[in-house]
C-alpha cells in the first residue's frame, strides 16, 4: 500500500516479515540526526523518493540545513516537492535566499503561492504551524459524494479524520467528521450533519493558546482562519504538541536564567549557550551588590559578632529556596492555565499561610544550631530572621509571575535565581537589623 | 446528530444558532470547577444524562470526588455507566470502598471484569491511563465487512481512526487506519493491507515513554498488549499528552525542591503544599551547615579581611545560578530525549568551554567592583574565585542530573538550589583558600 499521510502514518514501513521490514521513519531520523552529514546524506539518498521526504521531515531543523546545503539542487527539489505543506515552509525559511528561489521555481504557480503564505506567518503563532493540507467540502454535498471526494483528494491531506466546509467565499461554515460521514445515511446533505461553527483561531493567535484549546476540546486538528473568516490552513494535534514542548522547554530555560534559544540541546554550539547564560549572570551579580552593601553597613557588626557570618549563607538560601519553590510551581500553573491572574488574591492568603508554617518550622531546625555556636541570643536572631526570610521569599516567589504577566511579560523570567537575589538583599538587611535589635538592644 | 466518542469530539453542541447552543462540556467542565461543590451538582444535574457524563469526565479529581461524595447512588450510576472505560476506572479508583461495591453492581459482568481490570493497573504506567474501547477486526474479513463492523460497534468506541487486527487467541496482529479502509477496494481482506506488527507498549510501560512514542512516531493511539501479546487496550494522543503534561509539571516541582503532588495547584491545600515544600527546605539547611562550618574555619581570615564577606554571596551565588542553568538544561534536554546518558562525555567538554568563557567573563564584571573596595589583591581574589567557582558550579549542575539518571533516580532532582547549595560549599572553601594564598601569600 502507499503511504498517504505523515500523520498517524503507518507504524510499520512495507515488507511482511518484521525481521527485514525496513525501519520506521522517525526512528531513521533519528539515526541521521547523530551522523556525521556527509554520511547521513548518503544513507538518506539511499531510500526511494517518498521515504526520503519523510525522513528529512523528521530531521532536527539544524540536521535540514546542513543536509540541503550539501545536497544538489534536484535532490533536494524531489524530496521538497514531495513534503507536507507545513513542513516544506519551514525548511523553505531555513534556506539561503537563492536556494529559496530555486526551490520556488520547482512548484507550481498554485503550490509556490501557498508555501510563500505559510512562510510568512510571524514564527510561535498558528499561522506559523497550520498546514494547508486540509479537506474541504461543501454544505449541499450529499454524504456520498463527500466520501467520494475524500477518495480523490484523501492522497494529498494531511488528515481526513476530520473535513471541513467551506461557503462560497471560503468562510468555514462548519466541520464533519469521518466517523459522522461513515455512520450517516449515504443521501444527507453535509449541511444538515455537520458540527456548525467549530472552534477556530486566527492566524496570529498564540501558539501555546493553540495548544491549550486542542487539548481542552480533545480535538485532532483546529481549523485557522483569516481576518476574513477565510479557512487558511489547520493546526494538528501533533505539530500543537510539539509547539506546546517547545514552550515548556522555553519556561524551563527562563525560569534558570537562561535566554530562550531553539536549537537541540544536543546541537547547540558554545556560543549560542555562552551568549544565552551570560547576560542574567552578570545581571544579578548587579542585583547581588545590593546584599553586599548591605553587609558592607553592618561591617561593626560583623566584626562584633563574627559568627553571624556563620548562618548567613543558610539564611538567605532558605529564604531563596522557598522562594524559588513558590516562583516555580506559580510559573508552571500559569503556562498550564491551571491558575489565572485572577487567582491572586485568594492564593496569596494561602501562601502566606503556607510560608509561616515553613518558616516556623525551619526556625525551629535553626534555633539549637544557633544556640549551640553562639548562645540563645544568636539563636534567637537567626531564628526570627528565618521566619521573616522565608515569608518574604515566598511571598516575593509568588507574586513575581503574577506581576510579571500583569505587565504582559513572560511568567517564567520569575526565575529562581531572580527571586532568589532580590530576597538575599532584603534578607542580609533583615538578618542584620534583627541582629540590632536583638545582640545590642 | 447522536455524540458517539468523547476524543475529538463535536466542537460545538447542537443547535444551529451559535448564540443561543449550549456551551461546550470542557468549558462547562472548566466553570462547575470553580464553583462551589454543591452549586457545581447543581448545575451538573440539570443537563441530559449524556452530557452530565461528557462533562464529569472532564472535571479535576478533586471536583470529581467531591461532587461523588454529594451525589445520590442513582445519579452517580447513571453517569458512571456512560462514561468512557479509561475515565470510569480513573472516577472508581477515587471513590470509597463501598461507593465502588455500589458502581459496580450497576454494570454487567462484562463490564464489571473491563473495570476491575482497567482499574488494577499502577499509577504512572500505560495501563493506567489506557481505554478498552477500541475497535476490532479480523484478518479474514474483507473491507466491506470491516466497514459494515465499524459502523455496527463505533457508537462504542473512543477512536475508529485506527482499528485493530487480532488473531484468534486475541493477540495483535496488524492495525488498519479507517483512511486505508475508506481508499481501499471492499473486497481486499484486511490481512493483506493491514500494517504488520505495529508499534506497541506492555501495560506497565511507563507513561512518559508512551507519550514519547506516541509523539516521536506521530500516532494517534498506541495499542497496549499484556505479557501474552494480547491486546489489552489503547492509549489515546490526548491522554499521553495529558500524562506528559503531567511529567512536566512533576519535573517543575522536583527542580524547585518541591517534592511531586498531583493536586492542581489551584486547588492543593495548605497541608499538602507544606508536606511536599518542607522536606528539602531543612535537609538543605544542613547542606548549608558545611558552607557555615567553612566559614568558622576561616574566621580570622574574615576579621583581617572583613571585606571579604562583601563579595561572598555574589561569588557563591553566581556559582550556584551558573550550575542551576546547567542542571535545568540537561534535566529537560533528558526529559525530552534530547540527550542521552551516552551523550554525557561530548557534553562535558562543550560546558567546560561555556563555563570558563562565563567564568572569565564574571570574572571581568567583578575585578573592577573588588579593585574599587578592597584594592588589587581582594581583586584577583574575587576574579579568581569566580572563574574557578563557575566553573566547578556548571560542571556540577551539568553532572548531577545524568548521575541521578544513571542510578534510576529523578534527574530533576538535581534542582537549582541542590546545585546551589553543594557549589555554596565548595565555594567558600575555594573563596577563602584562593584569599589565604593572594593575601597571606
Amino acid at each position: 500500500m502507499t503511504d498517504f499521510s505523515i500523520r498517524d502514518n503507518d507504524d510499520h514501513a512495507g515488507g511482511r516479515d518484521p525481521a527485514d521490514r525496513p525501519a520506521h521513519p522517525a526512528d531513521l531520523a533519528a539515526t541521521l540526526n547523530r551522523l556525521p552529514p556527509p554520511q547521513a546524506l548518503w544513507d538518506l539518498l539511499a531510500q526511494d523518493p517518498d521515504r526520503q521526504a519523510e525522513i528529512f521531515s523528521r530531521l532536527t531543523a539544524l540536521t535540514q540545513a546542513e543536509l540541503a546545503r550539501l545536497m544538489s539542487p534536484t535532490d533536494l527539489a524531489a524530496i521538497f516537492a514531495r513534503m507536507d505543506a507545513d513542513d516544506r515552509a519551514d525548511l523553505f525559511n531555513l534556506l539561503s535566499g537563492d536556494r529559496q528561489q530555486n526551490m520556488a521555481d520547482h512548484l507550481s504557480a498554485d503550490q509556490r503561492a501557498d508555501l510563500l503564505r505559510l512562510a510568512s506567518h510571524r514564527e510561535g503563532t498558528a499561522g506559523a504551524i497550520m498546514t494547508s493540507d486540509f479537506a474541504v467540502l461543501e454544505p449541499e454535498m450529499t454524504v456520498r459524494e463527500a466520501l467520494a471526494e475524500l477518495r480523490r483528494a484523501a492522497p494529498d491531506r494531511e488528515t481526513i479524520y476530520r473535513s471541513y466546509v467551506l461557503d462560497d467565499a471560503g468562510r468555514l461554515i462548519g466541520s464533519i467528521r469521518l466517523h459522522a460521514l461513515i455512520l450517516a445515511d449515504e443521501d444527507t446533505r453535509i449541511g444538515q450533519i455537520m458540527d456548525p461553527s467549530p472552534v477556530s483561531v486566527s492566524t496570529d493567535t498564540d501558539q501555546e493558546e493553540v495548544a491549550r484549546l486542542i487539548a481542552h476540546y480533545d480535538i485532532l486538528a483546529i481549523p485557522v482562519t483569516d481576518e476574513r473568516g477565510r479557512l487558511a490552513g489547520i493546526v494538528t494535534h501533533d505539530d500543537a504538541t510539539d509547539a506546546m514542548q517547545a514552550a515548556t522547554t522555553e519556561d524551563f530555560q527562563r525560569i534558570s536564567t537562561v535566554m530562550p534559544f531553539t536549537q537541540n540541546m544536543r546541537e547547540a554550539g558554545i556560543g549560542v549557550l555562552y551568549s544565552r547564560r551570560v547576560v542574567w549572570l552578570a545581571l544579578l551579580i548587579f542585583g547581588n551588590l545590593f546584599s553586599g552593601a548591605g553587609i558592607a553597613y553592618f561591617e561593626e557588626m560583623i566584626l562584633a559578632y563574627v559568627s553571624l557570618v556563620f548562618f548567613l549563607p543558610l539564611l538567605i538560601d532558605s529564604s531563596g529556596n522557598a522562594g524559588s519553590q513558590s516562583a516555580t510551581l506559580m510559573v508552571r500553573a500559569l503556562a498550564t492555565g491551571d491558575v489565572a491572574l485572577a487567582d491572586w488574591r485568594r492564593l496569596i492568603l494561602r501562601e502566606l499561610a503556607v510560608a509561616t508554617a515553613l518558616g516556623l518550622t525551619l526556625a525551629l531546625v535553626v534555633f539549637p544550631i544557633g544556640a549551640m555556636r553562639g548562645g540563645v541570643e544568636i539563636a534567637l536572631t537567626v531564628g526570627l530572621t528565618m521566619l521573616i526570610v522565608v515569608i518574604i521569599g515566598s511571598v516575593v516567589g509568588m507574586s513575581l509571575p503574577f506581576l510579571l504577566s500583569r505587565l504582559r511579560l513572560d511568567p517564567a523570567t520569575a526565575s529562581g535565581p531572580l527571586v532568589t537575589t532580590i530576597s538575599d538583599g532584603v534578607g542580609v538587611l533583615i538578618y542584620f537589623s534583627v541582629a540590632t535589635a536583638i545582640l545590642q538592644g
